[in-house]
């Protein structure tokens, strides 16, 4: 495996409007994007603190996986995302150890990441994204 | 807020014994302490990955705060903690912002920290921990 840090945390939230103000002005962070991601079904807003992002998800639909998971477990951290030098190889050595694929292969994130989750039945509970930048 | 990163993201588990071989074996991560807290009745082991490191936190009792977590919402990250550079100065920040403290002082936390809880409920669900470095 080649993880380098924390590339960010995604967090499940009912609503940006009440969340950005206690990150922005509780927290001290400073949310530089808002976006809404259609086919995900969230709209997300996303603050820098070291070298981590913080990536707050709400959803814009009942179908959203956010809004399942808020239903379920209530607003808190859903997924964590690792930064990795080499999303192939990694995947490649997840599948050898008996880890469950999401995807089998990369796809496009958000900020253009190469992208693929491990599915929380294997991780211990963690739904967790490994992430890797084509331009580093 | 003095907040420079996150320190570390605290995640509850049902079994030391098989998540420790998950983060090495197939994250490569290496767990360089493993400790038992018996006033907090967990059981915890650290890895580092960039400037943030994963404490796993395995509950000793039914009592634990560890077990009762993992009845209400399953294995997943329990709480996020930031690292500051004056927790004295953020606490009195956060109180007059309205958020409820768990700890209205610093206490000590593992590795010579000092620490302070913040509410879930103020934090849209994330029980949220603050760490300042005395030695730095």
């Amino acid at each position: 495996m080649n993880l380098t840090h924390i590339e960010h945390l995604g967090i499940a939230v009912k609503s940006l409007e009440t969340a950005i103000p206690y990150y922005e002005t509780v927290l001290g962070l400073k949310c530089y994007s808002v976006e809404e991601v259609v086919d995900q079904k969230v709209k997300t807003a996303f603050f820098m603190i070291g070298d981590t992002k913080i990536e707050l998800l709400e959803a814009t639909s009942e179908e959203s996986p956010i809004a399942k998971f808020i239903e379920k477990k209530g607003e808190g951290v859903h997924h964590i995302a690792f930064a990795t030098k080499d999303l192939v190889s990694d995947l490649a050595e997840c599948a050898e150890n008996g880890v469950q694929l999401i995807d089998k292969a990369p796809r496009k994130g958000a900020e253009g990441l190469n992208i693929a989750f491990l599915h929380p039945k294997s991780t211990m509970g963690v739904l967790t994204e490994l992430c890797e930048n084509p331009n580093k």
